[in-house]
């Protein structure tokens, strides 16, 4: 595909979704070609992956002008994004006070919230009256402020005393103190505050920036409602991978490279394969059973994966409602009770289906022989217990796992139908030898 | 557990933690000992699911005090929540504008931005001065615009003509017009554009709130940026329950009904184990070969699952590729030549740790008989085969399924394992027959 750069009509917007699929040197030569206004728009809406991608490969001097443009939050997510041995050539680049700023953003985890926020924010004195307030954000209007609806109220040694919302300072009366109108009961984040948290305490309040402080209460900085959209999407994403059985890839599908795609997925599924092995082990140890009555191999990958399926359910079930907080560890208890009706129920279902499958084969096929009820039994006898045994293991997992300070979606859908094949080999094949001894056995 | 209203301690903070574990019975006791404003806080704070069903129980002056303090939008989800019949009994206790207001808001579907939007919002005339603007600002000041940040600017008719900040309102001077400062590139979507697409809007363009308009322009409300962190966490959510083979609950996992619970599970489970069938009618047709190599057998579940595995690997990335925007459907190529590399690559890492394990295996105990380097090599090209196939039918599923304009998050792990398995069967047998017939077979 090429974009023409004479086309009037090819402006930022359309640039920006196709950007993912243009080439690098177009995307350059496009970039390069954008009015100056075009060219931030888009360069601001890209992603810090997309921006970091861009600066890597722009010039000197167009890598001052484009870090210069960013808050100094962004210029910090844009170097992290980077090998490490271009993020300080980057840095010069920066003004006296944004370098000291970004090298200060740099120093925390990009995780908590020192790392997520923005550490320029309009800061007043509780002492100043209204009118004052608003002829300092007034002279502010230089600085990009844009994104910003609040005051903080600070004392001389930068304690966090109040807040005082832009509306409020539009509504009250210019002659009141800013301590007079001020809110108090300001919710704060610790700076080393862990970004889910951060996103869970702003989305609970509705809170378009949090200010984040030190232990000692001194303000720090804002993180603001862009960035939780951001953390939230992160946190979703991660589990998803996690939860599809292999490490979160925290870079775009697209963007990753094919060796670390394979890296974070091998290991996974090595781990798993390894597992699966005592599936032959299992299996050796019931080679005579097989070797006497065949018909017993036909139904081992539909028990099985009945196991595993039930057991993916109940595993992205429980980890989901652990991560938005909608069940707790102590709750075990209840969604136990929860999956133990809802395993046995969902297996005698599917146990139900294979005795009709079973004899109506028999009478239509006659696949299975004389002992063709006893074989009908021993199935859904294994599937009833098969199933139960996915959904119970499949819940309790991701609670154990958060029990051990694990992260409960590592209880992947792969990972537990691995744990619930091996269990359903030796359900079904005890199962088997009780009731079909004496006849196929 | 019990929780003491008499304890000055339990405020609302800790009864808003432990809520979701309190009985429905202590839940009202508890919240009705609070004071007001702790009950405000506490109300607010809660899901609309939680509000709903806390309303439900309430008296009817109750009712009408809680649902009156509610904003329309907030008021028009929870009735959405609550059982049809009790709807309109509910909106009666409302006063006439409002109940206008939600009334019309009903009428829109629950995930299109009508549906979201806030039907209050400060609004202005263009000709205003900035002073007018204010002036009119703090005559507002009794309604709740606690979330607002932008005045609209509207002609008589309704029709959105630009926007401007309380921050610029600040700014500016008061003898300017509101048509002066005003932006009016606004952002804007349509009442009937799905949430989906505005959380998208308004996470590119870092957006607090935007209007909501119909087909000829006339503004309708505002979506906030606290319904966006809600919407991509439903979304998510709703992705998650598939990818694991669930239909998407709606409800949070503890509050849905186990009958609803078992439906939206047994469902899948049931169309997986008709189609895992397949499987049982794949291994019938290579009875005689399991007969006559019983060892053969040994290795089915170490094969298909890890088909399965590296298939829900790729399902899992490439559905949550798609929901991000990463993949579009034309990269479908792109997508394929990768999954091609990267199966390969797995397969052959697990070809060679099965290797390892067959020899090792008959080397200590004796395990696979004379033939065992030429059962080593069906089993490892299986695996290559059934990896590679997994790989390219999980990538591609998802994108097959968004092509036919159905939901990719419907490639769930349980889905793409239950067709690789059966394939998996066909690659192991052929290639059993090719490499062992004369020997084993």
């Amino acid at each position: 595909m090429s974009l023409d750069p004479q086309n009037e009509q090819e402006h930022a917007a359309t640039l920006f979704t196709r950007w993912s699929e243009t080439a690098l040197e177009d995307r350059l030569m496009f970039f390069r070609a954008l009015p100056p206004r075009e060219a931030g728009d888009l360069f601001f809406g890209l992603s810090t992956h997309e921006q970091a991608f861009l600066i890597e490969f722009l010039s000197t001097s167009e890598k001052r002008i484009w870090l210069r443009a960013l808050a100094p939050d962004d210029t910090a997510d844009v170097l992290q994004s980077l090998p490490v041995d271009m993020r300080w050539n980057l840095i010069d680049l920066l003004d006296d006070s944004a370098r000291f700023e970004v090298a200060g953003l740099l120093a925390y985890e990009e995780d908590e919230a020192g790392g997520l926020m923005n550490p320029r924010f309009p800061r007043i004195r509780p002492d100043a009256s209204v009118r004052e307030a608003i002829s300092y954000l007034r002279k502010q209007a230089h600085v990009n402020l844009e994104s910003l609806y609040y005051c903080y109220v600070l004392d001389q040694s930068q304690h966090l005393l109040g807040v005082i919302s832009f509306r409020d300072l539009i509504i009250a009366k210019e002659t009141d103190t800013v301590r007079s109108r001020m809110r108090t009961d300001v919710v704060s984040v610790n700076e080393k505050m862990n970004q889910v948290n951060v996103a869970k305490l702003m989305a609970d309040h509705d809170l378009v920036a949090i200010p984040v402080v030190d232990e000692t209460g001194r303000m720090k900085g804002i993180v603001t409602h862009d960035d939780i959209v951001d953390v939230v999407q992160e946190e979703a994403t991660e589990d998803i991978h996690k939860i599809g059985g292999t490490e979160a890839l925290d870079v775009p599908y697209m963007d990753t490279p094919i060796l670390s795609l394979i890296k974070k997925r091998g290991g996974w599924l090595a781990v798993l394969f390894v597992g699966e092995m005592l599936t032959a082990s299992a299996m050796a140890h019931y080679e005579e059973e097989i070797a006497s009555a065949v018909v017993l191999a036909l139904f081992i990958p539909l028990i099985i994966s009945s196991g595993g399926n039930s057991g993916s359910q109940a595993s992205t079930l429980v980890i989901r409602a652990l991560a938005l907080e909608e069940i707790r560890l102590r709750d075990w208890w209840k969604v136990f009770k929860r999956e133990l009706v809802s395993g046995l129920i969902l297996g005698t279902i599917l146990a139900l289906i294979g005795v009709i499958r079973i004899i109506a084969w028999e009478n239509i096929f006659h696949s299975y022989g004389e002992h063709y009820l006893k074989l009908a039994l021993t199935v859904s006898l294994s599937l009833v217990g098969v199933v139960l045994w996915g959904t119970i293991s499949g819940s309790m997992l991701p609670l154990i796992l958060s029990k051990c300070k694990l992260d409960p979606a590592s209880a992947s859908a792969p990972f537990v139908a691995t744990l619930v094949d091996v269990s359903g080999l030796v359900i079904y094949f005890t199962l088997a030898k009780l009731i079909l001894s004496g006849t196929l056995l």
